[in-house]
């Protein structure tokens, strides 16, 4: 017998030892981090609110419980009765019966209302029927990319759940190493921006964190090659967690499974969508750009259907001595900081991740509280001496006032503008300026993958800042649904309609003008001297977008009626830049996050950022704090314990 | 056609071009770093004294010319003339004749006389029979070792020509990386003594300096199970360099071999020599204690013949991308400061490996002169700030005292002693103190493996200090032929005859008392009052010469009566310790190696050497020296460029 089946033995005898006698427990499996009891008697551990809550505790495990056959009531009478319990506010869109777990997955506008105070509505369902429901959110926006994770998990069931048996044994497996120590390599992303990516190894475990490409320069990519990455075979590595889904730290995670990878993937919901959409794209520009992209979409679903999806706050067991979880980190939607446990109190190692220190309209400031915390890896993007940002209120102040004057003139505003995260800034700004008066309401013209991704957003409201989240919750309040917003999905002939038509503003991406929609505005409006080129974002060096910034006004653009060509393009509108809609924290924010973490980490390796900014981070951490810091290069390796 | 022998079809042409007309040269291949020219035409080859270099120097390769079997005179004739032309005063004690490669090995007790003024005699050789000449030392003192390696290695010509020419394509295979990066790995031996082992590792190739065990914890090992050492597979290993035989350096040499590995070792003649006699006992002392060995002595033999030694000042290439140089250590017999140079110009790393920089009256002290280094990794066993050793020639004038005190009593003087190195030292100032009168003459007698590494010792007088080699270039003055050695070979009889004798000095095995014969000595003279303990050697916590150092004089012997139990023996007799033989350089040694070193490192590792030693050492680099300096922990990796 396995020591893994002879722990879940043991588990299973103390898990009957916990309950009331007249309640059976059949079996006892792991699925990923879960343990999962099956049971004849769904409706009694429903009836007792408090008892998967004392197991939970008990097994310091999440717990699920799977009824049955026997035990489930018809779907006919159980949709019937589930209904019946969920109150008619809650929006039931869909119910979803899966015979094979006894789950039946409800989507609903509104999830709260399906799960009432502290799940009693959730145990009134299980109850009733004995299936045990799962919620999820109608989309208050559709979104294709939601639906079609949604469509593609349940058509993937059978293969999924066999996936999270194998990941659950090899979590629960017995430890080998009798020796202590923790290390961290770095593949990439070190005093560089781009290509994130970390082994971090024990004598038991070894966890790849991020793996991404370096936009601008796509030929470099982590070294994975070499042996302490997957030099010894993909499945050397127990397990993949991604910050973010941000493409410098998640474009090569489909490629782990085209190395043959075939572990779990641990990042938050939301992630895990934008990642789908994200990557997608990527092939799809590497193809436009006439690339060959690194890997098919067939290893997009691979990882997508390999995603363990984790909240905030959630302490998971991800190996035999390292439990992970996730923190706000205020970046982008489901951006996570990345703590990690390992042993029994042995270390612990904490990931930024890219982090936004202060709140924004958008998010909560990262988390920087922690049980424990010996070292951490800390973005270092403004870190460098002179970094710091405008403040976010005279940003949006100077926007305001922009906005004010080409109004004014007649003219229309064009932002180039990343599809996640930024726009979803930009577009609350506007918003929030139209609703109070300050700028006169007018269509807000949305164009190329901004309208997807906002949706994305008002999919997981709880990810949100709390305010924001709190409006959402009240359809007619969730600015997104504001009815200055328009979805650009006519094409051309739309564009070209609202080129001639009255002021407005147009958010289109690419957010440094290196293609997509925005080279199209550019063409309609671009003469027009009355207009405006707002840049809110960072132009990278060797982009269009820094081009135009710096004084380029004869731009090259792609001829419309030849695919092939381009013709020469005068810009003759006016362009401005605006800072201080980062999704970074500045320098400041850099030195606050540190400077108040809690507890005060010994030891600091700054990466993700040019030489000079890890540089100067990282001296001013040591001086101004005392503590241990490293600018580490790419492919070194740090022992820690 | 592979890449390879593209090469070697262009150098095969290029080579024509470089030689007369009318010499002809049929094939050109690799056999290990060395360039194999095959000709009908030897003599014509041995006829131009320069053409061989010229070649050589033009090619920066090894060249080996072998003849045609056409080209061979019949071995009955070739001997005779052989012998001819070799004056009687070499003494040729033996002639191998090679028809598959038409080498004729000639053992002779004056190999130089064999070699003639800049290889006169053995060019005349060629000119005569055709065969190629290889000469060696025959042992002025027989060594079962240097005999059994050499018949293995005769036995094993063809299997070992086939690795040779395998490891020579390996060699000069194409360069793929096109990236330029220098990293160690730390296996082992950091902050601690014991277990050496290092990976050097470029973006095409992989060395593993180094596979020791830790004397004292046979338990712990070189981490060689982590991705980064023999993680990706034992042959993800290009090259395995020895700096020394001693076991924390070697032990695990072998082992690699267990695991698959079947590349090459490189390293000095005699260190290959030594690392069998100290494998192979390692292996015996094991059984002895009842430990599993690692390995079985099979592997040992797969060692030898996967070795090509490399002479002190030989460039020689290992790699696409790197040369290695060995230079003398000043440590032990044959051992070596390695340097290696990386790609074409790159980077230079020299490992010290153990070192003295002092003379000894063995050894020339370590050379630190290089044409480039920019990363030293540096021993620190005696880095300590208050690790000074006293001076040798005070040491000798103590022992000296010691022994005239004891002698007068009429007792006997036992000193336990390491067979590999401090033994000889010992053996060298005892015999000049004899030869000027300092102490009166009488029997040394030597057991354990002292007679052993002596005779090795005597094979490769090139090794020695230049003084020392050139008596023993001169038989009558060879200090190890003095009348008073005594090699105990009749056991425990002659032990006790010469325990019931006159006064003498005895010299066991082991140096630590911890086995071997010395438990012996100590049963039959340890109750004289008038006799004398004397240590010249570090003795290991834990150890019974610590004890005895730090008082015990109630120690367990075996029983000789009963092999299985102990007894308890009353040591009488003196204890004295005479430090300042050590084969490492203290604190001031280590400092001046670096501080004279020239060109002077940028960067040096502090490693091989406990906690306060490496920090110590390191520091003090530091601040004297104003270099870069490290105190690496095991498993952490740095990059260099």
């Amino acid at each position: 017998m396995s020591s893994v089946d002879k722990q879940l033995d043991e588990l299973k005898t103390d898990v009957e030892q916990q309950i009331p006698n007249d309640i059976t427990v059949t079996d006892v499996k792991y699925e990923g981090p879960e343990l999962v009891l099956y049971t004849p008697d769904p409706k009694r551990f429903a009836g007792d609110g408090e008892l998967v809550r004392k197991l939970a505790s008990k097994f310091r495990k999440r717990i699920t419980i799977r009824p049955d056959p026997t035990a489930l009531t018809d779907t006919t009478t159980a949709e019937e009765k589930i209904l019946s319990v969920i109150p008619e506010e809650a929006r039931v869109t869909d119910l979803d019966f899966h015979h094979d777990t006894g789950e039946v997955v409800i989507e609903a506008g509104k999830p709260g209302m399906v799960i009432g105070r502290h799940g009693a509505t959730l145990r009134e369902i299980t109850k009733e029927v004995g299936w045990t429901p799962e919620v999820v959110r109608t989309p208050p926006i559709e979104s294709s990319t939601v639906s079609n994770v949604r469509n593609f998990l349940k058509q993937e069931r059978d293969d999924r759940r066999d996936i999270l048996e194998r990941v659950g044994r090899q979590i629960h497996r017995e430890q080998l190493g009798r020796e202590e120590w923790v290390r961290i390599s770095t593949l990439g992303c070190c005093r560089e921006v781009g290509r994130a990516s970390f082994v971090l190894s024990t004598a038991d475990t070894r966890i790849l964190i991020d793996c991404g490409d370096k936009p601008g320069a796509e030929g470099e990519v982590p070294y994975l090659q070499v042996p302490e990455a997957l030099g010894s075979g993909a499945n050397s590595i127990d397990a993949v967690v991604l910050t973010h889904a941000h493409l410098d730290h998640s474009a090569l995670i489909p490629l782990l499974f085209k190395y043959g990878y075939d572990g779990p993937i641990y990042c938050t919901e939301p992630t895990r969508d934008l990642m789908g959409l994200l990557t997608l794209d990527y092939l799809d520009v590497a193809a436009k750009e006439g690339r060959a992209p690194p890997y098919e979409s067939e290893m997009v679903r691979e990882a997508i259907k390999h995603t363990i999806p984790i909240e905030y706050g959630d302490v998971t067991d991800i190996a035999p001595d390292i439990k992970l979880t996730f923190h706000n980190a205020g970046h982008i939607l489901g951006s996570a900081v990345s703590h990690f446990h390992i042993g029994d109190g042995m270390y612990n190692v904490a990931f930024s991740g890219d982090i936004h220190y202060k709140d924004t309209r958008l998010f909560n400031g990262a988390v920087n509280d922690f049980p424990r915390v010996e070292t951490l890896v800390m973005e270092s993007t403004y870190g460098g001496r002179n970094d710091y940002q405008t403040d976010q209120a005279d940003s949006e102040a100077n926007l305001v006032e922009i906005i004010n004057e080409t109004y004014e003139k007649g003219g229309k505003i064009v932002i180039p503008a990343f599809a996640v995260g930024r726009s979803q800034e930009i577009m609350l700004v506007l918003e929030e300026a139209m609703r109070s008066g300050k700028i006169p309401s007018m269509p807000v013209h949305l164009d190329g993958m901004i309208w997807e991704a906002t949706a994305i957003h008002t999919t997981y409201p709880e990810y949100l800042r709390d305010d924001l989240r709190d409006r959402i919750f009240h359809e007619d309040k969730n600015p997104f649904l504001a009815d200055e917003f328009n979805h650009i999905d006519a094409g051309e002939e739309e564009r070209q309609d609202v080129a001639d038509g009255d002021q407005c503003i147009i958010l289109s991406t690419s957010g440094m003008v290196t293609g997509g929609p925005i080279m199209s505005w550019l063409r309609h409006i671009g003469p027009d001297p009355d207009s405006r080129l707002v840049f809110v974002g960072y132009q990278a060096q060797g982009t269009l977008g820094r081009r135009i910034q710096t004084g380029w006004d004869e731009i090259p653009v792609p001829n419309p009626n030849d695919a092939g060509r381009t013709s020469t393009l005068s810009l003759n509108m006016d362009v401005s830049t605006v800072d201080g809609f980062s999704g970074h924290a500045d320098r400041e924010g850099l030195m606050n996050f540190v400077g108040t973490m809690n507890p005060r980490p010994e030891k600091v390796l700054c990466v993700h950022g040019d030489e000079r900014s890890v540089q100067d981070l990282s001296s001013a951490l040591y001086h101004e704090y005392n503590m241990r810091t490293f600018a580490p290069k790419n492919l070194e390796t740090f022992r820690f314990k």
